[in-house]
């Protein structure tokens, strides 16, 4: 099980007690390797200038990827596992603005979920090698998949 | 807990034990409501001109829409609690090719996390009503987020 991260709450947020429930399970498929040590390391928009990054994909899964090749765009969802889940509204540190969770792509959300698109830029056994990824090194795999087709 | 649904396998079509474990733990946020009643009445390609749905988000989160407003194109992440989870290649049924599940949108994957992006026709109290979404009426949601950046 993942483990939040107990953090200060800045004027205006709000939380509501996460549902102790599990109504669905989640198994990590492998691991992002990226040279981000912290969140504070982290770039806050991963665009096509940043560092290239190691997507290690647990062995068994090898197959999965058969199919995909460098130069394709591919959606990876992925676990934030350091995030809060509780709050409801949250304030901008930028400049204090309160919105809601569901109006923001915060990490802090009931189901810390990331999407990225990012470009292959190579493949290596299991491994693929792309661009365009801010998380922080370790963060757990849940998926790739190709980018929706054209007209989406 | 979901149940996957045992489906019959196409030729050359492989299959991987998923493990066990859980590494973390999901809570539905509310359920989207479709006039699709099974698989097969849901259109291939949810396109604009297809029916407007209802995703019906939990009232405890209702603060959490605090921003989103009609026009808005939303991402959303649902689970799809009707899919197998362990294929690693699978065949089109449209022409028998196989395919690795991680170069395929087919709901069949290890974490079945659809994302979607539509459009926000209107907010009423918790409930979005939204245009482009393709699932089974009741299918539990995950997350709703703003689309990312212009430029990403």
């Amino acid at each position: 099980m993942s483990k939040a991260v107990v953090q200060e709450m800045r004027e205006g947020e709000v939380s509501v007690p996460l549902p102790k429930r599990t109504d669905a399970r989640l198994v990590f498929i492998g691991r992002i390797r990226t040279p981000y040590a912290t969140r504070k390391d982290c770039p806050r928009q991963a665009g096509e200038k940043s560092a290239p990054c190691r997507i290690e994909i647990d062995p068994q899964w090898q197959a999965a990827l058969t199919g995909l090749e460098a130069g394709m765009t591919v959606q990876v969802l992925y676990w934030l596992h350091e995030s809060r889940r509780d709050l409801v509204l949250q304030s901008r540190r930028s400049d204090g603005r309160v919105s809601g969770t569901f109006a923001l792509r915060s990490p802090i959300r009931p189901n810390p979920i990331a999407s990225s698109l990012v470009e292959v830029l190579d493949v290596e056994g299991s491994t693929l090698i792309v661009r365009g990824l801010d998380c922080i090194d370790g963060t757990p795999l849940l998926d790739v998949k190709p980018d929706r087709c054209p007209g989406r």
